[in-house]
């Protein structure tokens, strides 16, 4: 069997969600994909808090990534002798952006990363803040990488494994989180099947992952959300790979809605549960899921697909973008820290502190 | 607590999805609800066998109670001296009709009594044969006003419920299965909340099911198919409702793809289920679920939504349409027979025979 060693990470490297130009930052449309590849270019912070709010970019990683420049935005016309006063002027710059979304904590995290990093700078700060927004992106893509070997490393060669949303390099700064685990996965030839959901309502498998997937010729077959347990009987599927938006102190993990349900259903099947996330991911304040507040998004995205209206005038929906996995419904936690086996608030505390 | 005498059923009746003229079979065209109200007008037996594989009409009892009419178009042609010769010529279209959706039970019952009818009748057999379609027809809404009045009675004043697919009057001849239970447990005021799944790829919940409440007056919220364990989860619901395309000798219930999914999120919280389906729809020569065929449709129907491509082009997709909820899974079985409480192979002998 292939090591992690022998990936080829330049395979995985065409798809650039997020680019930083040194003048502006450059989002890959997400909501248009996979059919118009179109880029929205922010020249301040306010067009990136906007352009998170609307799903330009998605994915917890590459939020935080997008919210990490566009501190650097909101730094341009900022005149101030060190970093402590500069973030003074920056407050409602940041304020803004922290409530673009309120679920994923790499949000948050990316910011207050960020402002750590002007409280301690001097008359350089804005080249130090622009270095440091660099640095949150280069990381997430080496912490993936990292997972991704980590994730692969438990899964039986010959596996079939079922994903949901997108968790690829359109979600992070390259090679994704679940997805990393899936191409690491596939490169070493662990897995021998892949299928994504759709994920409704917007869709993100059907429109990103299985297209995502296919750039680097990985074939995976797209199912109906709701045809996942009827899979899951046939003995398709060893495991399900998901990302996470915010992990809690006790391995409750949000993560994209109907995540949740298919902990339920894997477990009630035998089939295996993995999250893979970066540490950014992870939240020792929240001490377990219900603390954590569920974003709810207009309930129009329930009302069609696209240009095309499906559902009568009049009708109420009920469109809560994420839900919580109890920490016992997982079997495997992956972070670039490590991997935790059926997480509880103790072992969580043992690796994360807190 | 008002009772099932109470229920004022001519307020369920202003939606028709077949017409017998006496003519020809008039048929709502189920793909182009809610906002285009056309019908199909089928004039022999192959324009019916196309219209139902073609889901213009869906919903097994309507299959069956369609079906039962396509015969009576093809015997519109024939000369026979008596209803045994006349089956003879009318085989042929009998076995097209009977192929033309496989997972319904009641679409070969509609056909198993329309040949014993033919078998027995004289010379009359013409007008015996329409007069069978026609008590087909009447006593599936008659059935279907029963079990509505007996299903509504096992829910506590106060509950929500959430149903799956369509299983109204669309669906049947009237007033519907599971939506009968709903319509009768809302005008006994037993129940105070309807969700509805979305139900991909068609979209019978989102397209269908909301509207037909709509025009009734009920006011039913859409979820996402996904988001129904985190709607069980916040205690919203406390029965999940469905109908049924075939139901096994041990209780094993083929339905709408999802239903499996829905019964293992309802057993995990404590949230019961139940079946509700004409007796029409028991089928004691299948032993369990594992002998039903389960019918496998187009990719295509999980590439987008009306005229909105989303997916990629050359992805491949898994598309079955129902799958098997097993019996232990199950709270209640309602027909017009009366109720089975937590179905087995015994306790459906006891009631059904065989």
């Amino acid at each position: 069997m292939n090591t992690a060693s022998d990936i080829d990470y330049a395979r995985y490297d065409h798809i650039r969600p997020i680019l930083w130009t040194g003048e502006a930052l450059q989002l890959l449309d997400q909501r248009k994909l996979p059919f118009v590849v179109e880029h929205v270019v922010c020249h301040d912070s306010d067009e990136v808090a906007a352009s998170i709010h609307a799903l330009t970019v998605r994915g917890a990683p590459a939020i935080g990534i997008a919210a990490a420049w566009g501190v650097v935005l909101a730094a341009r016309d900022v005149q101030a002798a060190d970093g402590a006063h500069a973030l003074q002027q920056l407050e409602p710059a940041l304020q803004r952006l922290n409530a673009s979304r309120p679920t994923a904590v790499n949000l948050a995290w990316a910011l207050a990363r960020m402002r750590r990093c002007l409280s301690a700078a001097g008359a350089d700060w804005k080249a130090l803040l622009e270095a440091e927004a660099q640095a949150i992106a280069e990381e997430d893509l080496a912490a993936n990488r990292h997972m991704g070997a980590l994730g692969a490393g438990l899964i039986e060669a010959g596996s079939g494994v079922l994903t949901h949303c997108n968790t690829g390099s359109l979600a992070t700064a390259g090679f994704g989180t679940a997805l990393g685990v899936i191409r690491a996965g596939m490169a070493q030839h662990r897995i021998a099947r892949v299928f994504a959901g759709e994920t409704r309502p917007w869709l993100q498998g059907a429109r990103l992952t299985v297209w995502e997937l296919q750039q680097d010729g990985i074939d995976a077959t797209l199912i109906a959300d709701s045809a996942a347990s009827h899979l899951m009987k046939t003995g398709a599927v060893q495991w399900v790979i998901v990302g996470a938006d915010r992990i809690c102190a006790n391995g409750d993990t949000a993560n994209k809605i109907g995540t949740y349900q298919l902990a339920i259903a894997a477990r009630h099947h035998g089939v295996k549960f993995m999250v893979v996330a970066p540490s950014s991911t992870v939240d020792m304040e929240t001490v377990d899921g219900s603390q954590i507040e569920i974003e709810q998004r207009d309930p129009g995205e329930l009302y069609g697909v696209g240009g095309t209206r499906t559902v009568a005038e009049g009708i109420a929906a009920w469109n809560p973008v994420f839900d919580v996995t109890p920490g016992e419904l997982i079997d495997a936690i992956v972070t670039e820290r490590g991997v935790i086996l059926n997480p509880t608030a103790g072992n969580m505390r043992a690796a994360f502190g807190g």
